[in-house]
């Protein structure tokens, strides 16, 4: 049976609820906040927000499902026709207080143009302030995992995928330890109908919550000084510039007159460009700064 | 007499000199650095910043000349046909410690594809974080000024030009007051010979010293709180948006490989994304806020 758009939504509203419930319950300090809006265009979303928390400084997890006809500048880069469209999916960042305790991001969703034009995106990546080895091994394996039980492709594929997509040119270094990105996954590409390629999504949906409350319960205590949070003020600043410069769901966003507060609750509720800023030569912030420029490097083409 | 391309680029080198010592003598507390740096494809620069001054917390004065093949796609954006290309100018950016003192941009550049194939470009904005009515107008009445000297329609048409460039459009707001902007100055378009718009940008590159030194005079010791400040913080944000979003000149330094140091100072050395922040219903925040809303929105086309 092939799921209606309107279904498939439903799901991504119910995971919603099932994630802000289990980040809230693990922060113990503050809830989501609900802000339920419309687009002029068609559709909307809500918007759902932790802020001061126990944990998370400033967390989002949207919903959306929205509708109407494609700008012309979407319509030439997404390579279609038609200018009705229908999108909707579950976005997620999470920026914490602690600086051993990673950024982390997800993002599933589902577009369509109509009955024979659609296709599922999505991906989850970490962006540790500092790399933490057996974290990263853990939080790669519980990714491989996912994906592993719906088709021995995707995490190769995927993982790599996620090493060109989270790629900070510029800058030369990834924005984290990467993870997986998939976009316009659909019948022709996979060869599956689109049940078992929504099946796949909902499991990446539903993997989650529990690798971020587990990485949110083993380092949320961990001591830190002010160095620790300098650094991660530093890290926070490359994530801004992946996401305005680089990140395509932004820009989408913006280019689809998208509710801006939305779009941009990526962004971190505190960070700065220092000038030349100065690292202790053998310390741990050079380390993870080396993991960044060689280690997710993406794959000549 | 035509000038050269050095001996252009040498008076922008010589402008750069002139400006530090004015800002640095002004603040009192801090003085420039200078990194000299050479760009792997051809020419260099001198990328000048202040920190943690007694009045600016973080500013740049960069002076580049450079040189080399253009990227394919900016020579499509910029519709030229050749790849050799020169571009020398001064790129300036103060962020201020107090809240009452604007942040303010200037930037005076040339480029050049050979003997008939070239420009100049530039201009002057001021962001302040609370809009002074009075200072405002003083600001534009010396660009005015510096404009009527050399054309009678230079400010009318680049004030036009500034309210359309730097606008925030995913904001629906200016990034501050405006100023003006103007690009791609050359004989054809002006009907004027090179010497007589050198001449004009000249005058602009001049008038940059004597405005901002005058506001670092007047505002650096309004006694201001944490309100104030929260609110600098988040006008920042929005300068930051600006920058990395919507402006050219990032994008062409980030696309031709330019030194990304130098072209990122001018983001603040503090910052911060609140999710649905909340301001005094009747203050000076709203009412500023209102101002980049409604007094410098570009004109429809």
């Amino acid at each position: 049976m092939a799921y209606t758009r309107d279904e498939i939504a439903e799901w991504f509203n119910g995971l919603q609820d099932r994630i802000c419930a289990e980040v809230s319950k693990t922060d113990g300090g503050a809830s989501f906040t609900s802000e339920m809006w419309e687009r002029p265009g068609g559709g909307g979303g809500d918007t759902r927000v932790i802020q001061q928390g126990n944990i998370i400084s400033k967390g989002g997890v949207n919903f959306s499902a929205v509708h109407g006809e494609l700008p012309d500048n979407i319509k030439s880069a997404l390579n279609v026709q038609s200018n009705a469209f229908f999108a909707t999916g579950v976005s997620i960042v999470m920026h914490p207080d602690n600086p051993f305790l990673p950024i982390i991001h997800m993002n599933v969703r589902y577009f369509e143009m109509n009955d024979n034009v659609w296709w599922f995106g999505g991906g989850i990546d970490l962006t540790p302030h500092y790399v933490d080895d057996a974290q990263t091994q853990w939080f790669h394996a519980q990714l491989k995992a996912a994906c592993d039980a719906h088709d021995m492709t995707y995490h190769p594929r995927f993982a790599k995928w996620a090493n060109a997509y989270f790629y900070i040119k510029h800058r030369k270094e990834s924005r984290g330890v990467s993870g997986i990105f998939f976009d316009r996954l659909n019948q022709q590409t996979e060869g599956k109908p689109k049940e078992e390629l929504f099946a796949f999504v909902q499991q990446i949906g539903d993997a989650f919550a529990p690798i971020y409350t587990h990485l949110m319960r083993i380092n949320a205590d961990t001591p830190f000084n002010d160095l620790n949070k300098a650094w991660q003020m530093h890290r926070r600043s490359r994530y801004v510039e992946f996401n305005l410069v680089l990140d395509k769901g932004t820009k989408f966003g913006l280019d689809t007159d998208g509710r801006i507060d939305s779009i941009l609750m990526s962004l971190p509720p505190e960070t700065g460009w220092k000038y030349n800023q100065q690292w202790p030569a053998d310390g741990e912030e050079m380390r993870t700064q080396h993991i960044l420029q060689t280690a997710y490097v993406p794959e000549e083409e």
